[in-house]
């Protein structure tokens, strides 16, 4: 019941990541979230755009690969990176499977997605040097059309993120050590796509106690510079997987 | 970059499951928490106990994969399940990449792990009737001696369902539709592996709102017959991943 036989040779292995950014939008100079494609230069799906990714390497850890892709696509190393989930239904690639057939093949891919933070500063620095000029960033408010089942997994992985950027210290990974309660709010409210109103997320945030204050403010800019804020580093973050470090696990709810 | 290459041909694709079930503990007949187990009957790790599973069928998705290792294991069907974690770190099963060495094959495993309830009535209908002679019940406090990383995906399927217990109404999987207090403080506990303050326990439901009177009570059995409780269906379960029924994306936070 354990054992491997070769029913399974036909099914390929494949790591793709959604990688999320935040950049400025024109004209506002507003913070919004983009991600990186990769135009597909052949068949299945060719012209497409598709997340990135490949095959796993039989010499590398499922995260190395993420983070390998990642890195190949933009030339950034991640500052938040963990497992999203393993998409493997058998329609979820039908021009795969055509063309597969049409070879008189029965080939089939599960991929194992990863979800990557990048700091917004570090996109910056590495605009123009794109690792490929088949990658392109888009805003997740107006994707090209995608390849495979590429846009359920983009809408899982955003549903991901947001719920977690309103449970979790996620919105850390993109933003400094230290951050004004107005940059905290600009990060939510990209990730979530809607304004929020000040008032009521100053509240919020102070009696979730997933910030402090760090007794600084922003030096020199104005009459009232605004006040300094940390992440509370005892708060835990959410569920990572089993072997992140940090991760939950090593600390049971009974012990 | 997204084409697949030979250089996985190496990698099988398993899907196995934690099954979590629960069971009276004798004397004392209350509930504690318990998982099958199948004795591999041929190397590696021959004799040892590793979760129930195999290679992933070319023609069959991933969770039925897994909703077919469980029936075949405990002539089940699950009332909750849900996708764990793909494991894939190279280093995961040494036995298996020591024997591979020896037969001149670099051959690896990565396997996507579900994690499933059954219902406890359901385990004592089908106490006797195991699919086979090689599987075996254990509490998960005493597990034997575990093949491969399974020891390591056990701690984590146990850290998820201890975390979705106390955030969501997963308990329901292992409850009928209307349950006592006592009662689902019995499953908490079970789960938890320790024992809760009554009164507590009451306060901490009763704020917050997951559960709602029926305005009914255990019929005929004292003088004050204990109040019966629903869940409240109109709190989103926790994260299921991107398909499940009743899933969240499709409920977006900005919607």
């Amino acid at each position: 019941m354990t054992d491997l036989t070769n029913r399974d040779a036909m099914i390929s292995l494949a790591v793709s990541t959604v990688i999320f950014a935040l950049r400025p939008d024109r004209p506002t100079e507003l913070p919004s979230l983009w991600l990186p494609l990769v135009r597909r230069i052949r068949p299945p799906c060719e012209g497409q755009w598709a997340l990135p990714g490949g095959p796993l390497r039989a010499d590398e850890d499922l995260e190395s690969a993420a983070a390998r892709t990642l890195a190949a696509t933009t030339a950034l190393a991640p500052s938040y990176l963990e497992q999203l989930y393993a998409f493997g239904t058998l329609d979820r690639s039908p021009g795969e499977a055509r063309l597969a057939a049409e070879r008189g093949q029965n080939e089939r891919v599960v991929s194992i997605v990863y979800w990557a933070l990048v700091n917004s500063d570090e996109v910056t620095q590495s605009a123009g040097s794109s690792a490929s000029e088949n990658v392109a960033w888009f805003s997740v408010d107006d994707l090209p059309d995608l390849a495979f089942d590429h846009d359920v997994i983009i809408e899982y992985a955003l549903w991901r993120l947001r719920n977690k950027v309103e449970y979790s210290r996620i919105a850390h990974a993109f933003l400094g050590d230290t951050f004004t309660l107005a940059e905290l709010r600009e990060v939510h409210e990209a990730v979530l796509g809607r304004s929020l109103d000040p008032a009521n997320f100053r509240r919020q945030l102070e009696s979730s106690n997933t910030i402090v204050p760090t007794g600084k403010r922003v030096t020199g800019t104005s009459y009232r510079p605004p006040k300094l804020y940390r992440y509370n580093q005892a708060i835990d973050p959410l569920d990572r997987g089993p072997l992140s470090p940090g991760n939950a696990p090593s600390r049971k709810p009974n012990s």
